[in-house]
């Protein structure tokens, strides 16, 4: 269960009104790896764990705090489109082409739907979705999905630090920086605890190996005409798992024939075999 | 630009045919981490490049192959349909229980919809979304969003290797899981390199970090009842990325106030204001 | 089955074009509570009705004028975009900064895929969803809904009658403005009868109330830090349900204990349990 | 801000295991009024609050209470997969019909996707989606909303009720059921003071009424032929609002013409006008 | 505007209830060539009607017979449900095999959020979308849409014609394969009455081809190894346009160079540039 | 299985940056009808094929193509974003409003997501779904989905190619123009050689007639007032399937009765029935 602090862990104050940098922040909320989605994904990573207590705890703490982060955005996002230019707007944008600008560029939804306020929606209005989170019951698999998540989520906080101006806003990204850089080196860390762990850097690390085709395992296959990838650390050498050794294939092997598919009833309509 | 060969690259034949096998190879083909993902993800991560032409090489190399295995998996999904029970299903049911299980279990749209063929679309039918993918423009991040995906992707593979019995597909899946390991792999060797040559653990590796509130940047903040998180390697110690020192706070750090919106215009027609 | 009948119920001409506003106008006809779901609920909870023919042919009646509603706007919308700025758009911005901030805000889809038409989607572009609407065979509950879809309506028609100034189209919202009016009326109106016949205001009323935990079904638990909450009508008193005594929580109850899952099976390649 | 305590509200422990229950109770996870919707539409209801504080207050104590909600369904479904036929499915549906009905019926994402856990998605695997929800700015509309969300959750949840068996389960659900009640009452008497404070039951109640069309604010249309609707409470009278008389009109009026719309630019491509 | 009819045009009565059929139902009432498509395709195509007014005629008259036919569907799932097996299923399911493959593979959401009703959604639960649909205001272009729509409408009825047995609802389905007839009559009569009026067959007529690559415009590219193409009728001879040969080119034509792009802002925070 | 040549078909180079132009192009690549639609639809039917060799590696060498489409617009999409005015937006704005409106207008994913790149997604940021495509295993309703397809794409390019004046993006429209019409040839052709072959222009043609509704199979209602519609081809004379006269009927027939439908169990708590 949860409880709520009324105060916002940090500030979430901008310093004037901006309708275009409150459409940018829809991002930060929810987006594919706004907070939202880490909120939501580490919540249930957390009710899934079937391991150790130490990284439920732990997921817990996290995803809790990101819900605060999400409260944050969502305030600032509010603040920001207080003043927004909503009102006669056809005068307004004759009036001055700064505004014009402006209006345009508004997310409609923040003002119809509303009401100058924030949406569970991204900068350009997809709805959150559940299909952007993951927790598959293994934590290493779901410690890079989440290092992936915070890595992407702060690429995106640098951009729109550089894209804006406005004070009050950038010290809010600056918090939301340092807190996913934090993230991505305690999944970084975590990753390669439970690497270590399980000796074995592939997911999962618990599969018979003699199950799968282990003669291909390590291949590189040439697709794409052109030899550059050859150069990659991925190309030669022992492989990152420590098993084997990695192969250029300047050819893609190829075993399969070309496939001739049966016919199937006739009551399903499909097109009539040639006679 | 691409081209096509016959041939699929390694072999797609049931036993004999299954409809429930054919409705769990969805998730392969259309899910989040299925493989319309991979290929997508990786070409358009190869058509966004603008760095050392050996990443985007491998990227297209990588995605082709992708490509070819949606193919063999459709295939597959196709063979599995072969015989399905989709004639007269109340007889059906009522003379046979098992049969009645099958009709029961089988996802309707490959009938109805195509025929007794594939989906793009997974194993419970929402179709295959552009929301899945990303390509960011900055490698590490994005190399660390492959290594997510063939570990979610291997993951999967291995469980559905261990619910079904048809040798057949088992074999496929063998190659399946033996080239996502290869894929676990190689994106974790390339991630190593670009960490190496970026001197970063972080993503981006060249945003200023005076500009993000490093007091801030190595805490861990105990929002979750009970102390098991502290245990954990990234809650003391020297941070993964060299810079700083991991620091659990029993407390989290609050800095700011209860927030107060203020009104905005009386044309939104928002509560009115209590008097 | 339906007729139609050429004419509009009300007429749908605005005094001039203005691709804006024809944006603005989407999300009357295609978002979670415009015109297409009105229609498509009423019709749906119609279709579906099992009990007094009088809510049937009440909602058969809604539903059918409520098409004419979609009927109404999509033609403003067409109009709206008569003349629209599309042609060489980079000198017609170069010429004129207001239109300049015309073609920035266009709905470009408007454009390209409809030929300067209606689309079946909000204003940020998302496409109408059977996911918005209920038909859940229980008239209170339904009713419910309806009377909310009408208000959440009624609201965004009062925001875009402020945020525009065309005569021609704030004539149109002023009947929608009305309409929802008697709608919201009639779905008050109609819930209020319900509830009397069902003599209780819970949906749904025949669950035998023994079933649910009626120790539990009066308290209102303080999740949230700060009083002000306790101040509310719902925090003491007789419960509007006739039937209990509101009781104010300082701190919620807890009976559950912090759950522990069980391993499951190794075949599902969770992570290993710790040695 | 959050925290989190580690203990569940109340319990969540079914009997025995039963995959078809983890099946439906993702309804109550995930669906359009599940409590993930329940959960978020409060929280961004009180993020966006302008108005009084108790207001705010209240809609994050009920927001928070929902999260936790979503953790015991979460930690039920978990609990209901342990033990799912997972394995080798062929042979355990040959061996046993009644098992066969449970693979068939089963949702494949709890296994494949989430190794026996619960997903962000409904019963059937639609993911739950941010287009569910509504924040707008006005308590009265919202409050409105939150009264529908919380009928249609209390039917669900009686149906699932009497759908199964499993005593555990069933404790849950009463406790559910008794929660919604309760936030049925709670709505209810919240939209009962606005209406009250605002002194009407429309909204916007401060939209002013010259500026809709009055003279057909109070009119039934016969759009569906049948006389039925006549007999309804909303057909004749003064209306709810205390304002009006409601009009049952036998033929719905018109005061639109046939719609003509004007060729556009042929630089759209449309069909070429006939000569 | 639109009148409702209490009939229904033609008789939805099952012989006896079936939850099965009641489930693949859906996939004609919401799929994407469902009858719900092609009542919403066809009516913002009429309402964006800019052409000669017995197209727009038509298509109204067209329209509005399709939403009867969701009616119909609508009706004959609400009938096929009842008496479906949702109570106590866990004994249910133990008594009788039968009973068992049924309630495994019922539409969980029939009955939980439709209380035995018919869903706005496909068979396996995706909501309908306006996605689906285009009106593009080119008239060729959407009769073409058109037809294509009745053509694998007409196909997915013809399927489960043959699935079931109840003659009730396949007296319903032989009305739809009718109209679906009739409807592809329709719409290739429309196509070849205005490919003759506009002198082409490609869409648009009206853009001068001059300012296509006329050069390439007729070839075929042999982009998949093999040359069983070349023996279709779209490899040699006359084009069916009239105005061009086709030509079958073993080699794809290439232009293109490989394509290099240049870096843009580090403000982007993308891979730094290699040293 | 695919090959990857690095070169580009048909070269992609603007003579200028142009974000608007940018994000119209998102339309070609991601949208229902775009190059991603046509590429995995035709993969799909490649896959699926039960038929001819001639068509399968016909359908393979389109799917092909198309996917090398989707690549040049990918790459034009990302050099028409360089040097995009992405930073300090607010002095940019004030500065120079013909920026400030190309801020505006921009597609806030493009920069803040892909790191100014392509998205796979359309013009308003709609992720590209799987549930814009078909492949049904029948051929001449696939053919002549791929023919609406092709015509709906076309339009759409004819459409930007007039909105745009950059000479580098139109020479690339050139030539995605005349594919369009080759396209539009081949499945024309396509479709008229299966026609012929099937000696019918219903889909599907090996349904036996005598199980459809023939008495009804060439009437045309007149639903919509007005008898406009009776002036078509479609309305008389022999019709195009060559099996029956079409019949024009001013009142449409009426065979069914208003449906009632039964109760249902009241453990599904739908409203209580009226005493």
């Amino acid at each position: 269960m949860f409880l709520h602090k009324k105060e916002l862990q940090f500030e979430a104050k901008p310093d004037s009104p901006n309708p275009l940098i409150a459409k940018y922040l829809q991002e930060l909320i929810g987006e594919q790896y706004g907070e939202m989605s880490v909120a939501m994904q580490y919540l249930f990573q957390g009710w899934s764990m079937r391991g150790e207590e130490k990284y439920k705890d732990m997921l817990m703490d996290i995803a809790t705090e990101e819900i605060g982060h999400v409260e944050m955005l969502a305030t600032m996002v509010a603040r920001l489109l207080e003043g927004a230019p909503v009102e006669d707007q056809e005068s307004a944008m004759k009036n001055d082409p700064a505004i014009g600008a402006v209006i345009a560029g508004m997310n409609p939804q923040q003002a119809i739907v509303a009401g100058l306020g924030p949406r569970p929606a991204d900068s350009v209005g997809n709805p959150w979705s559940g299909g952007y989170i993951i927790a598959s019951g293994n934590l290493l698999a779901d410690f890079r999905a989440n290092l992936n998540a915070e890595s992407q989520g702060r690429l995106q906080v640098a951009r729109i630090y550089e894209m804006i101006e406005d004070k009050g806003v950038k010290d809010l990204l600056s918090v939301l920086l340092a807190r996913d850089s934090y993230h991505q080196n305690l999944w970084a860390t975590a990753v390669k605890e439970l690497e270590e762990k399980e000796k074995s850097i592939l997911v999962p690390s618990t599969f018979p190996r003699e199950n799968e085709r282990l003669d291909i395992a390590y291949d590189f296959y040439n697709f794409s005409e052109g030899k550059e990838s050859k150069k990659g650390s991925w190309a030669k050498g022992k492989a990152l798992d420590g098993e084997g050794e990695y192969n250029y294939l300047k050819e893609p092997k190829v075993e399969g024939k070309a496939p001739k598919l049966d016919p199937v009833t006739p009551k399903m309509y499909g097109t009539p075999p040639a006679k």
